[in-house]
């Protein structure tokens, strides 16, 4: 009862919900500026870098998985990154982020893609035992770093 | 004396050179798999998703930053990841990483990214004063995930 497919034209207003739904739950929900429009230019663009897939339960939407093309410099080849992975709330704990991450796996190694990473936040209990009991490899020891906006700007001049 | 320029053709041994010194500093010189042709393929191609910055000292190639095209899905838009940011042992606390650090910040405006992102080890105190030092935001509470090779075989089967 869970299907895995790409995005297709026109579903930028269903990715905003859903990306606004993780960003709810990450108390990032001020942060979203994006719309349905930008999204339906980012991945139907000539040679999109970002991705979509949209997964279906009894045939309504779900959840999704937003990656885009990054890489490694240790590889010296292209690999992905996983950006988003998102369930509405009402389809959670039934298997979609699972069927999700095995959607993206098998994406990645169609594009010849070794590696997939993410990041993951902390208090995210859920999460830590989804990707562990995928294989995933769950690495303490890095932070993240940011700088944007006015602070880019200044570092600029 | 501290020049930033776009890495040439031609230059993929010495990006090499930079990414094994950097790698050594991370104890993770092992998983540098890449060759000079590899990253030569992917800085050169039609439609790169990778670039980097050279930095040179009184004219020798001292450090380097290879960056890549990211998307936020917060901003709808992309945004740029800085995979690397390496000095060479002989050229450190000179200033080169904040040339670099500037000039990234200049490209990045001039494609109209709004922000930028990397990982920084958290044993490296010396890159974690210079980032707050250019005003970067350093969040605590991410973990990085990963999935490769024999377990994402794994995962897609």
């Amino acid at each position: 009862m869970i299907t895995v497919r790409p995005m297709q034209r026109g579903e930028g207003a269903a990715l905003l919900a859903m990306v606004r739904a993780l960003a709810e739950s990450h108390n990032l929900l001020h942060t979203v500026l994006a719309t349905p429009e930008m999204f339906e230019a980012a991945m139907f663009s000539e040679a999109p870098i970002v991705g979509t897939l949209m997964a279906e339960y009894d045939g309504k939407l779900a959840g999704c998985a937003v990656w885009h093309r990054s890489f490694s410099t240790n590889r010296g080849a292209e690999v992905m990154y996983l950006e988003d992975l998102s369930v509405l709330p009402e389809f959670r704990r039934r298997g979609v982020a699972r069927a999700l991450l095995k959607a993206v796996a098998r994406l990645a190694l169609s594009k010849n893609y070794a590696s997939i990473y993410w990041l993951m936040m902390d208090w995210n209990k859920d999460a830590r035992a989804l990707y562990a009991s995928i294989g995933a490899e769950i690495e303490p020891g890095t932070t993240f770093c940011r700088i944007r906006d006015d602070a880019l700007r200044a570092l600029a001049t």
